[in-house]
């Protein structure tokens, strides 16, 4: 930090009065982290628990106090709600302080991580007047983690919760982590795979829950609240039961002992995860009852404690013949859960993946979001880079994140995004939120790809915020990551920005998706999924490319969305170029908005990709010596490996077009 | 069996007088085999140990006795060698008896089992005049069994030989299993997987060597020599040393340490089979030595108790560019071993796959035979399935092998075919035989599909005397296995001398191989190898398909060969149609042989295979209550699966060429 700043900070941080009502743990451990934070930054530790009447310091309020009087009004605390928090310079000239006030404890600790962000991010503190609140009330995480340590979709090692089908016993790594998604305002994890095997399947008995609970103590301190995901058949797995029927009595009754067991060890927790008759997973539909049947019945069992059942809507046939082109996966989730709006207990929330498919580089956003007016909802994005790279590519997701929270469904006339959909805010439902599926794992960086720190941490602002832009993430991102450098900064804010896009540009094109390597979703094949029962085609032949999704001549999924939105998609003039090929089957010869033919957009991004990949590389070498040496060289090798494999991907996509369509690259290059 | 034949053969089969000039366990076999067998077949238990005085018997001879006088000569014994024997009916009338007589005890045993083969066939005993001796010196089995109880390309359950990294207690059905394969004449095994992983490579160190001791008894009994599969990094891995360089004195020292230990307990144990430099297993390459520097090696270990090296000659680029027409993986064996000829040592033989590229429904045979003057060599083939079905379609394999024995290399002018070469005779070689992939595991049946159970038959009895037809072995395996009723057969027959070419039909067409999933290589993908590092490759486009591997214009494979098989192959107008897409890339609208263009070809093979798998399960249908219930029904759906993944294969190849060619079938038939 630079010395000057550092001393001006240091000259208001000299010590910390903490005011509140009662004792409270997570106002203590606001005051630790206050602590801990300025005294790492600035070399010098603040004095804790002193008063406010010495000189600068910095306020630290749970609740009102006659401190806050002429600074924060009652009302304006109140107005915080649970979570919010203002930051504010005051007091009298000569003795100014710094406020930190939340109506409750928890809304102080996030203010305390704002204030330490302030600083890592040099803000001049002389005027501070910053009031937040979340726009998402549920802000979660989930793990995808399994018991015998491995972490589904995971690229950064192996899990932190877990060991040889058991919870670890050394927490320090979950502590850091309880951390770090406070700092970043999250407020909900579930620590367990939605793909819940045999081992995790007992998470929910007395056998596993003390040391669930352990953990859930962890993330408590700092203000997260545990949840599990569960499996629909546990009556019969672990119940002994012969049915996992949710009408039937004796299955409520295993649920409900489930829930008392499970309150009785962890007062706070959070509710289930479930993923229910998708791939294979159990379900309701075994035995004839529907999704809101299954998930209600679970709802029952939690309300007591005020528990929610978060439902996961990512349901369709994988059993699907190829050589059916009227079943469309795309289709699935709004054909399941669209007619049942409205049957869903108070405490269910419905989990919606962004899109329709399966976290692709590009998908429009997916049609429930608007097209449910009475259910509460929770939107799922995707951390860990399945379909983007798997950490080992570049890949700054938070423009692709802020599309679709821009994404306007027209449910309520303009202005009807996803991201107040998803809030509750459009339909005012009591629940509401975003999650998504976690990128972190037990590598000594968190996220494999140093770089992909970005998107757990713009995640997490994102969600608190959704109004802040992807430079802005970006740019706080860097600075806090890498310091003040000037270009440092721009050519990492840079790097990031342009990341989605040139990872698009050498993927699959025009919105169509997959093309991936099946199972492990890592590298081109682009009739990987073509002939297989996954729902998810392209149907390219000699003469043209693409899926007809619309009313008029297709599977008629556009009909999905409301009409402005619908008719949109629907004509190939208005649809976007990006998406053309997800909702239309065009010829190789069909021409662009940007004036290019199809074949030549393909072949020109995947030259342009792999180019772009190289100049990342050469702009990250111009920081040696600007960065540490272990990071620029991690950072260094993933971004060598991304620029060979981009080359794969450029190659084996325009050959395989080259190839299918016999249409010569204009500027003729080399295509195999 | 018919009560009129069994009350022939039980004349025949009173007692067994057995004669040898030493106590024989071999010989004490071949008569509790028989007595057995007999026993089994006829209800009645035939007198083992009596003499030839008292009316009809069987005498079972090893070496010369007083009672072959008249019967068998002296010269025509030792003739037999080590492994063949006489069947001969003789006798004074009144007094008639079979003799089974071997030049050892061996040989007697063979003969014995041939015996019971003549009775199981219901062959006529009166006027016997057998003269055997197996074509191939080496008969042997690989099996790629792990310790950890799976079969790398297994297809019918788990080892029998392993289970949890230990050798299994329970040795019954390794005992049975022996049996088998002595009833098949074959007379060598490895036991552990090629590819040899860690709990594997310490199978040749004192603390395993004991139990691989119990099962060489096991095996000795039924006069089967046991082989180990090494890891040629061992003394790095097991011996504490840093190197593997094969001209390293303390490897050296060390192997010959292994080898001591290991003839200590096994002391007629067979040798060493190796993969090495292949699939990422270590070898010599990686210490600037040849593959003759390696393999000797080995051989001076081995040479003082008798041992021999096998050494594959599967070694090609695995990290192949597809980008690259000119390397050509088909090369590669020969590449690699021709310009070692006659560098290896007197027991080494090198184990050259069929094909040059590996187990495909149709290959060419390997250029290494015929061309490989003054080395020893063995013929491998894969009884299991891998790229054939899977033991879930009927294939049966024999008609395949008989075409690669048969196949003329023209290397010392016509008749040099694969099969003299492979056993030596070719070029007056010490050593040589043929090797084969088992196809067995722990299923009840052995095989998973009752019927693979002829490919391991056919494969034994084929390797003794490949002149035999396929039609005999089909017609042998069908009688041992379901008796002698007319219309079972004929059918099963019929099934089984049809399958290759069904199987073929649906399949990848016209000996171009692959178009298989990636890594099980079950079940449809064309492309699946098309865009890998695995060298395999269609170079499929909107004009045509094909490998050129012409000396004119392609990889120049077709110059591995002698002349008269390489202007053959060279030329499109010569090279038969069923390998045209092996050797030359030619448009979708060639005309082949047939008249028919490629396209249609492919169309028309594929429907017509689909069509036929469903007649398969109709001929079956036509056995219900002529067989037993269970293997009916177990076949039944064995047969019922292979015709829904006939018509997956049919409609995947068909769809992908329409797509790609754009040129509709002629018959307008349904693809998608």
């Amino acid at each position: 930090m630079d010395p000057e700043i550092a001393e001006k900070y240091a000259s208001w941080c000299r010590s910390i009065v903490v005011e509140a009502s009662a004792p409270s743990p997570l106002l203590a451990k606001a005051c630790e982290e206050l602590v801990g934070g300025i005294g790492s930054m600035l070399g010098r530790m603040p004095l804790a628990g002193g008063t406010a009447d010495h000189g600068r310091c910095v306020l630290l309020c749970a609740g009102n106090s006659s401190k806050l009087h002429g600074v924060v009004e009652a009302a304006e605390l109140e107005a915080l709600g649970e979570e919010g928090y203002v930051l504010r310079t005051a007091g009298e000239p000569g003795r100014p302080f710094v406020a930190i006030a939340g109506h409750t404890d928890r809304g102080a600790l996030y203010g305390a991580f704002h204030f330490l962000r302030l600083l890592q991010t040099g803000q001049n503190l002389n005027e501070l007047n910053i009031i937040e609140k979340p726009a998402a009330k549920l802000r979660m995480i989930n793990h995808w983690d399994n018991m015998d340590g491995s972490v589904e979709r995971g690229y950064a090692g192996r899990s932190i919760f877990y060991r040889d089908g058991k919870i670890v016993t050394d927490r320090k790594r979950i502590h850091d982590y309880a951390r770090m998604m406070a700092a970043v305002g999250l407020n909900a994890i579930a620590i367990n795979n939605v793909n819940v095997h045999e081992t995790e399947t007992n998470l929910i008995t007395s056998e596993l829950l003390p040391s669930v609970a352990a953990v859930a103590d962890i993330f408590r301190a700092y203000g997260v609240r545990l949840y599990l995901s569960v499996n629909f058949a546990s009556p019969i797995q672990y119940g002994g039961l012969t049915t996992a029927d949710p009408l039937d009595p004796e299955v409520r009754r295993f649920w409900a002992e489930r829930a008392a067991d499970v309150y009785r060890h962890i007062p706070d927790f959070g509710g289930f995860l479930v993923k229910a008759d998708s791939e294979f997973r159990p379900g309701p539909f075994t035995y004839g009852r529907d999704h809101a049947d299954g998930a209600n019945m679970l709802a029952e069992a939690l309300r007591p404690y005020g528990g929610i059942v978060v439902w996961r809507c990512f349901v369709y046939d994988c059993l699907q013949d190829w050589r059916d082109r009227k079943t469309d996966r795309a289709r699935a989730a709004f054909d399941h859960f669209r007619p049942l709006d409205g049957k869903f207990a108070d405490n269910v929330i419905l989990q919606i993946k962004n899109g329709p498919m399966d976290f692709q580089v590009r998908e429009p956003a997916s049609p429930l979001f608007g097209g449910l007016r009475h259910t509460n909802q929770v939107l799922e994005l995707q951390i860990t880079q399945e379909y983007t790279g798997q950490q080992k590519h570049l890949c700054f997701l938070i423009p692709q994140w802020k599309e679709i929270l821009d994404f306007d469904t027209y449910a309520r006339g303009e202005g009807s995004t996803v991201s107040k959909a998803a809030t509750g805010e459009l339909f005012g439902r009591p629940l509401g939120g975003i999650a998504a599926v976690s990128n972190i794992g037990d590598d000594a960086n968190w996220t494999g790809h140093l770089l992909a720190q970005a998107n757990y941490y713009g995640y997490g602002r994102l969600v608190w915020r959704p109004e802040l832009t992807a430079e802005q993430i970006a740019d706080e991102w860097t600075r806090i990551t890498f310091g003040h450098d000037p270009a440092v900064v721009s050519t990492i804010r840079r790097m990031l920005l342009d990341s989605w896009t040139i990872y698009e540009n050498y993927t699959s094109p025009l919105g169509v998706g997959w093309m991936v390597n099946p199972g492990h979703h890592y590298g081109p094949n682009v009739d990987g999924y073509e002939y297989s029962k996954w729902g998810t085609y392209h149907y390219a032949d000699c003469h043209g490319i693409g899926v007809d999704r619309t009313v008029k001549s297709g599977t008629g999924y556009t009909g999905q969305y409301h009409d402005k939105v619908a008719s949109r998609f629907e004509s190939i003039e208005s649809c976007p170029d990006e998406l053309l090929l997800f909702f239309h089957h065009v010829p190789y010869t069909h021409v662009l908005k940007s004036g290019k033919t199809v074949i030549q957009h393909i072949y020109d991004t995947h030259f342009e990709g792999a180019e772009q990949v190289d100049k990342l590389v050469d702009v990250w070498r111009g920081l040696e010596g600007r960065i540490d040496g272990d990071r620029y060289a991690s950072v260094l090798s993933r971004l060598q490996e991304q620029s060979k494999h981009a080359k794969e991907w450029r190659d084996v996509i325009n050959s395989y077009f080259l190839r299918k369509s016999g249409i010569a690259d204009e500027q003729g290059r080399t295509i195999y």
